[in-house]
């Protein structure tokens, strides 16, 4: 069985000037019940910061999560919450405990049945007098922040789409470059897993602006995505039409001589 | 945990003209426990008929499986064995009973501890007066066919190298091209997963050859690997630097309104 993790893609990334949040609006209970709901959280409780939450998992325990973060917000006396926490990290682990704890009370509320009502989060932002910084908690309770090297983390079915992080993603790419290489990354995770679709939604983060800059709402037969999607898949093709000839084909051209042959059980010649 | 299938990355592509498969080479036991065997198994048993064999999972499996098969083909009054099967279908059937029966003795001799000795296989070939074919052999015990529209089949770690499959190899796709992408897909996966390395080994067979027609077991270093490596990377650069501008990137061109935000939890403005 899949867990539900796998039924969706999220990717956040990190750079010099600021941080690309994008994810895949497709929620299912069952191949039969598609549905589409946002998996993009924005909060701005205040001038001098701004988190988003990305979220994967059972959607139930999800909405949970962000309805927790919202009320404390409106909780004058609340003793934690997305204003009094004073640096990202305070944030982060903030987050963490409510994923915990409303991880722990769904697996107690559905007890009975077998349902996997685990959640795994992306939270990111900045807060005023700090840098802007990304976060990857894990359902097992425990969270990770993406370091200099890791420029990007991902969460729900995130391997078809991360060789293209790994070949164009540095701390040094443009905002506009790493929000275009993420839309490649959702788009070839949509092509090979039918679980993940759009709306496909990407919201931009620059350093020190406390504010959403920018932020696209990508559906099916959106103009831009279609662009992109038929750009890259010409320039693929291209790419690929121009790879180095192997020695066989060059040998048509140039004899050459190979020594090299695999290992055969080939019994009819013994 | 890890499964064993994990651990190894396999394709087998067939095409108009021919197969092609594709392997990497590393076995491990634990991090610190790396070797090199070839996942590559080619049987010629007479000149009618020429079989490839690609292994994932627990080693000592495998090679039961394979010295399983060699020792049938020297028994001449074997029930069944590659050189009395007359299908492909027949052999596929045969290669999966292997599989099943050495996983269940497996099993039985490893019970005590709890190691995983399952194994999943790819099996391809032509049998004279038959088409070529390709099958994969799953650990549970049941296998499928390649089929018109599915013009590719994956072992172990293959997510990372499933994007470039989808975008290039269709029936048409020439031997040649088909196996470039199967270093593409290979390359993708090893620069994602470290336990899946070289040597790639790298077969094509033409369609009514009944040989091992073009063999690569390319290392780390070899200069072909390292062209297609580079000249890969840079044509993702190049196709990447021209991928169609976000729209807030024309804005600075030409202005332009957009209605779009995303659902903000705004509760400072509230």
């Amino acid at each position: 069985m899949k867990d539900a993790e796998d039924m969706t893609y999220c990717v956040a990334i990190t750079t010099q000037k600021g941080l690309v949040f994008c994810s895949d609006s497709r929620t299912n209970a069952g191949a039969d019940m598609l549905s589409t709901y946002s998996k993009m959280h924005v909060f701005c409780p205040a001038s001098d910061r701004m988190f988003i939450l990305l979220t994967a998992g059972n959607l139930a325990t999800t909405q949970a999560i962000i309805s927790r973060i919202e009320s404390e917000l409106e909780e004058p006396d609340s003793k934690v919450n997305l204003l009094s926490c004073r640096k990202m990290v305070d944030a982060a682990k903030y987050i963490n405990d409510i994923n915990r704890d409303e991880q722990t009370k769904a697996q107690a509320t559905t007890a009975a049945s077998k349902i996997d009502t685990s959640a795994t989060l992306l939270f990111g932002g900045q807060i005023k007098d700090g840098e802007p910084a990304i976060f990857l908690m894990y359902s097992a309770g425990n969270f990770i922040a993406a370091a200099h090297e890791t420029s990007f983390l991902q969460i729900g079915e995130s391997k078809y789409g991360k060789p293209i992080l790994d070949r164009i993603i540095t701390r040094n790419t443009s905002l506009e470059d790493a929000a275009r290489c993420a839309l490649v990354s959702m788009d070839s995770t949509i092509k090979s897993n039918a679980t993940v679709g759009p709306p496909i939604e990407i919201m931009v983060y620059e350093t020190d602006s406390y504010e959403s800059n920018h932020y696209l709402r990508l559906d099916e037969d959106d103009d831009y995505l279609r662009s992109i999607r038929q750009s890259w898949n010409e320039a693929i093709q291209t790419a690929f039409a121009e790879l180095p000839l192997l020695e066989w084909e060059k040998r048509t051209m140039q004899p050459a001589a190979t020594n090299i042959h695999p290992i055969i059980h080939d019994s009819h010649n013994n």
